[in-house]
This record gives C-alpha cells, structure tokens and sequence, in this order.
C-alpha cells in the first residue's frame, strides 16, 4: 500500500504507486505514472507532466528511485531502479534508462535519449535529444551534450558516449561524436571529433593526448584508469565483484 | 472570463488576467500584472514578484503564451504575443521583448535589457543587464552576455547583438561587444572584439575566421547561412513567405 | 516574536525563528534550524531538510537575511548575518559562512566547505567540497570549483581562494588550486596551477600575463586593481573606511 502521501500533494487517482512510496509537500502526480516500491518522491517534485495537450505515454519510475524536490519529468519516459534525482532537475519526454542512472541537481535532460546501466551526471549537466550512453559513465558539473550539427537545423545528431567514459567539468560534445569505451575528456574541452576507446582528449578545440592508462595515482604510482580498478562506492556488489577479477 | 485557476495558487485581486488563462497549482501572481488572453501559467510560478519593497511598475506578458513551472518573473518588463519560458527561468525587472519571446529552462536574465522579435534562447543562457538583442536571434545551452568589463565594478556595458545571429553552446560573449548581422559563434568561443555582420568566430580567445556562406550542408552542397533560407518553425507564416521571398 | 509568516508554509515547531521574520508561501522549515531576527524567507523554500534519514546537526542563518525563493539549504551549516540567496539556489551540508555571503540565483553549493566574509557569488556558481574561501572574494557567472584530480575518485582536494580575489565568467578551477590574495581569472579560464597574490591568469589551458596592477580605466588611467580602491557597494561602512585608508 502507498504511504506517507502528504496532504498538500496533488495525485491523481490513475496514478500507480507502489508500496512505501513517500510522497512530499506540494508535489504533483499526474496520470500516467507508475511509481515502484520504496520510492521518494519529494517537495515541489511534476511527476508525469504532459507537453500541451498530448498524450505522452506512461511514465515509469523503478523502486527504490529518489526524486529530489523540484524535479520535473514528462511523461513517455522509463527509469530503472535505483534512480536518483538532484534537486531541480528537468526530463523531457522519451528518456529509457536503465538502473541506477543519477542525474544531479539542475540536470536538464532534453528527451529522446537513452541511457545505460548505472550512469552518473553530476550537477548541471544538459544532455541533447538523440545523445545514447552506454553504461556506468560518469559526466561532470556543466557538461553540455549537443546535438544539431547546424545550429538552427531540424537535424539531430546525438553524441554516443561508450561504457565507462569520464567527461570532466564544463566540457561540451559536439554533435554525432563517438566517445570510446573508458575515454576520458578533460575539463574545459570542446570535443570535436571521435575519441577512441581508453584515450584522453584535451583543449579547446580538443586533441588526443594519449591513451588513459600513462595517468597514475602520485601517491602509489598505480594506475588511474580504467577507473573501475579502484572506483566503487554506489555500484552492486555483483558488478564490483566482477570488475576486481578483471584486474586480478 | 479567466477560467481554469487551480484552486490552490494565490492571485492578486488586483491582478488583471484576460480570457481563457490557465494558472496552476501553487502559482504565485501579484499586483502589478497584465496578463493577456489565452495564456498558460504554469505551477509553481511567481509572476510579478517585487525587488523588496520597491514598486517595480507593471508586469506585461502578451497573449497566448506560455510559462512553465517554477518560473519567476519580477514586475516592470514588458513581453509580447507568444511568450515561451522553459522551467525554472528567471527574469529580472525592466525587461522590454516583443512578440515570440523564447527562453529555455534554466535561462536567467538579469533584467534591464531589451530582446527584439522572436528572439530564442536555449536552456541556461545567461543575459547580463544592459544586453541589446535584436530580431530573430538564436542563443544555444550555457552562453553568457556579460557586462562589466573591470569586475567588480558599477559600469554595465552590454553586448550588442544584432538580428538573426547565432550563438552555440557554452559561449561567452565579453561586455560592450556587438556580434553583426547573421554573425555565427561556434560552440565554446570566448568573444572579445566586434564579430562582422556574417561572420564566423570561433576559439579561446575567439578569432575570425571567414564568412557563413562558405558553410554548406553535407548532403546537398547548399549553403547553411543565413538560416533563414531553410528553418522556418516556429515563425509567423507571413515572416515565412517573406524569408522564402529573399532567396528566390 | 516571528511575524508575517504565510500560512501555506510549513514549519516544524522545533524551529527557532527569531523576530521581525518573513516566511513566504508554501516553504517548508524544517526541526533544526535556527533563524536570526529581520529575515526574510521567500516562496517554495526548503530550510534546514536532512539528506536521507542522518540527523546533519543544527542549521543557522544570521540576522538580516535574504533567501530568494526556491531556494534549499540543507542541515548543518551556518551562515553570518545579512546572507542573501538568489532564486533556486541550493547549499547541501556542512557550510560555514562568515557576515555577508551572497549566492546568486541557480548557485550550486555541494558542502563540507568554507566562505570567508563578504563572499559574493554570482549566478551559477558551483562550488565544490572542500573549497575554502577567504574574504571579499568575487565570483561571476557558471564558474566551477572542482575538488577531483581523478574523476571519479573518492579524493576531495578543494581550491583555495584567498582574500579579494576574482573569478570571471565561465572559469574552472582544477582540484587543489590555490588563487592568490587578489589574484585575477580572465572569463573562459582553465585554472591548472597556482596563482601568485595580485596577478593575472587568462586562456585554455590558463597561463599567467602579468600583474593586475598594469590594468587601468581607460577614462582615467587610474588602476583598476586592487578593486577595494574603488568599489565599495555593498560592504560595511567600517570596511570601506579601512580600504579608502590604505590608498591614502
């Protein structure tokens, strides 16, 4: 059964919640949503808005999911579990997830877009329509994901981000650009082409620099990357597990 | 007859809305308002907000507009017909804009500035006071118009952007500059001098480096500037035949 | 006694607010937060919110504040007297501040970090844990303080920020940086390595051009630098005095 629905929320009786769903001041719930189990949803939070007067589909969000106040999402979108939201995040429609993706505050997901297991944007990042990321990637503060090659075009040429890429701080992807399997892009890059897996790209416009693994702990001398060697705070055990035998 | 007020917004008796407004749940609108026919508010919006206790003079949003939720507009700015916000955009007292205003979620604009026709910012665009945009202007994710030249300082010197420029992503534009007519800004550019009127800047520190017309699309060979040869969504159909007039 | 408290807000009745206190509508105050006298609270607030289920200790905001609305602030900070926020800005836990600090709209602070007096951030700031700040300090727009040297790691090595110093628009400081005592970042930096006290670093990847003093007002040809010598706006009488002494 639902509970700890507080009173100033507004839901809609179509809406689906599941068990120990948590519901904040102030928050809207509209019709086409399906909330699961063990889910936060805090103050000021649109859960299920529609753009206009069009039906976008259902909204699903998996248990044990997070949603900070302030966050918006549309309807026609599904989340994985273990989804987690900073505060005043936007998601436009048509995002697919899968678990675990965490979007930080200010996060403004323009829809269309998909995303993998276990992805991580930290505060501010703008991901454009038709952007597919793979999975456990980690992009940085005030990253932007562009996607029209002709700025103001009808085109749109997501960027493709592989597994396990890192983008760094205030970085910007152009459109259509392929960033490899473990590929780390610095802060304050301007991304312009293709980086192959497990290199780093750099500057403005961005060059290749070399590949991730010349990068070492200063204290150890251990090797940096790839970073799942010894980065593994928020991941399940099962995935962990099978990341140190990689390295054994 | 104003129609559709969710029961929960708190609205000025003083306020004047027109025909068929919608304001929704927790919407804040005070008393200095003029709110034209068939315009939504969205929730969550203050509209007409004060600058402390001052009277900043008459909040003015022109018909059939649209201003998603958590939006804050202060009083003393003027919007035309077709007024669009994104979520969670602020804007500052002593703002003029004419018709079909776009500014996208995130957008902050710091009020005393003027926007001309159908001028459309993306999300995060920060517009610093004393900014002049003309007509038909395109600003894209996490651009800047600063102001002062010598911070912190009082002077406010504001950039000057002329009609149907483009601005990509994550750019900032430096106080007193004017980017011409039809003028592109590639993605990342910081612009410290005067761009002519169809000319390209692009880099860190931005340079010049040629005319748009020698951008073409891939596919056909056709040029790509000025834009408004082949982009037409979201214009009157009257601006429409007239751009198609040009190039015929 | 507290007074004009709106009554769609909701406040805990541990909370301490003291007198002449302004509480908008529809914010939320939670048990441990103590308010100093004359401040006013605005509109969709979250005061004093707990991250999960941890109890993050006491939460104190000084007399004489301003918090602008949609503004949240976590448990476990204190901040001076005459705190002022813009709209929507959000301070997780573990921040001291000193009298005076100023976050502009949209500011993202992550916590477990230290301001000075007399901070001032403009829009956008994001500010990283483990940043320590000095006093009189300038931050403008969508400038990052980063805190990773090894994206993602568990390591929070912080920027350090010293007395008047100033950050420029859309700069990103790399972990461990120390900004010197008036140091200058142009707008568009990428702040690499150390900035000595009173000179000037600008580009990507930044380098250091010299001395702030050979910086003049065109009109006059009086130094711009150090700024204290001419702007004076917003800061304590007794400050002002001090700082026209020393250039005497």
């Amino acid at each position: 059964m639902p509970t700890n629905i507080h009173e100033t929320s507004i839901i809609s009786p179509k809406a689906e919640l599941g068990e120990d769903v948590v519901v904040g001041p102030y928050t809207i719930i509209g019709d086409k949503v399906r909330i699961g189990n063990n889910t936060h949803i805090e103050a000021y939070c649109e859960i299920g808005i529609a753009q206009g007067t069009q039906d976008g589909g259902l909204l699903t969000i998996g248990a044990h999911s997070t949603i900070r106040s302030g966050t918006v999402l549309y309807q026609g979108s599904t989340f994985g579990e273990g989804f987690t939201t900073g505060h005043k995040v936007t998601v436009r429609e048509g995002v697919t997830a899968g678990d675990g993706l965490q979007l930080g505050t200010l996060s403004d997901i323009q829809g269309r877009c998909q995303f993998g297991e276990y992805v991580k944007l930290h505060s501010n990042v703008h991901v454009g329509q038709a952007s597919i990321l793979g999975d456990y990637i980690w992009i940085f503060p005030y990253v932007v994901l562009t996607n029209d090659p002709h700025p103001p075009s009808e085109t749109r040429l997501g960027c493709h981000l592989e597994d396990f890429c890192v983008v760094a701080t205030m970085s910007t992807v152009l459109p259509g650009v392929r960033l490899g399997r473990g590929a780390l892009i610095g802060a304050m890059t301007l991304v312009r082409e293709d980086v192959p897996d497990d290199n780093i790209c750099v500057g403005v416009p961005g060059r290749l620099v070399g590949e991730t693994k010349k990068i070492k702990f200063k204290k150890t001398g251990e090797p940096v990357y790839p970073w799942r060697r010894h980065f593994h705070r928020g991941y399940p055990d099962e995935i962990v597990k099978s990341w140190i035998a990689e390295f054994e």
